[in-house]
């Protein structure tokens, strides 16, 4: 075990993450539209994530300052998860992720909408959705656009087009 | 073990990686200016990387097409590895982690610069080093302006300027 490590930002942002699960957590909480309760993080996982590596990483991103936590400290199933504003700030990070994801692995295209609507937006629309989840999770002013309505109305788009096709095309 | 996930692209580019040990394998191989060897990335890691680590990572890196090997396969430490194209289509994502690093952890003054460098050129700059990186990695032609030099000549007032403001300090 080496303990060694630089002042580099890229490295200081890995290492306050620490692994992939965090990220995917912190996507979750991002894109979920709303604060989140441990066990809607459990039971609505896209990755199947297992209750303890989901509790071992919500209390170490709380504890570096990612998510804030509420609800009644006994029941840790009620507890209810927020996005920081140090959070909401990977934004486009989040956004580069996906970009690379759509260009560069096998994305399933209802999954890749809203990937494609954070690229196509430009760093104006990061923005707008960085002031909707101050919103959402740190109780500030309500934009007067959604970009969350703006991407779930493309990913239904999506999904009826692929149920669409599906009944067209013939049977295999 | 759950092996259950999804076909999100921000997931799949996590699972691209596998750790943190890949992205800070790459951004060495990114920012070091040009192919490197086995035993460069060994030595010259600001992060002291393993050497197991090291060998494994490189080996997954070339089998998800992120890196390219090249020189005598008996002999390990000779090998040199290049970007792909693939890989050189992360500089959005090293330039996201180097500006949230730069925000939102303690990284220092001197290895801020070129995070600092790439986020105040926009994604002109980003498309100008990717350029660069293909020239250097992967044969294309030489693009006239160097964004390494200008990111290099960032770095190097800032070294000078640490020393001077130690001169010039009283001594603790």
């Amino acid at each position: 075990m080496n303990l060694r490590r630089s002042g580099c930002p890229i490295n200081l942002t890995l290492e306050t993450f620490g692994d992939r699960w965090s990220l995917i957590i912190l996507r979750d909480i991002m894109f979920g539209g709303t604060r989140r309760s441990f066990r809607s993080l459990l039971t609505e996982s896209m990755e199947g994530i297992a209750s303890n590596i989901l509790a071992d990483r919500l209390k170490r991103l709380t504890a570096n300052g990612l998510l804030s936590r509420s609800g009644d400290p006994g029941h840790k199933q009620k507890a209810i998860y927020a996005l920081t504003s140090k959070a909401i700030d990977l934004v486009p990070l989040m956004v580069a992720m996906g970009s690379w994801g759509l260009r560069h692995t096998p994305a399933s295209m209802e999954l890749s909408i809203r990937a494609q609507v954070l690229e196509d937006g430009g760093s104006q629309l990061w923005d707008a959705f960085m002031d909707e989840l101050q919103y959402l999770h740190l109780g500030a002013l309500q934009p007067s656009d959604s970009v969350f309505a703006k991407m779930q109305s493309a990913y239904e788009s999506a999904l009826v087009e692929k149920a669409g096709s599906r009944v067209w095309l013939p049977a295999l």
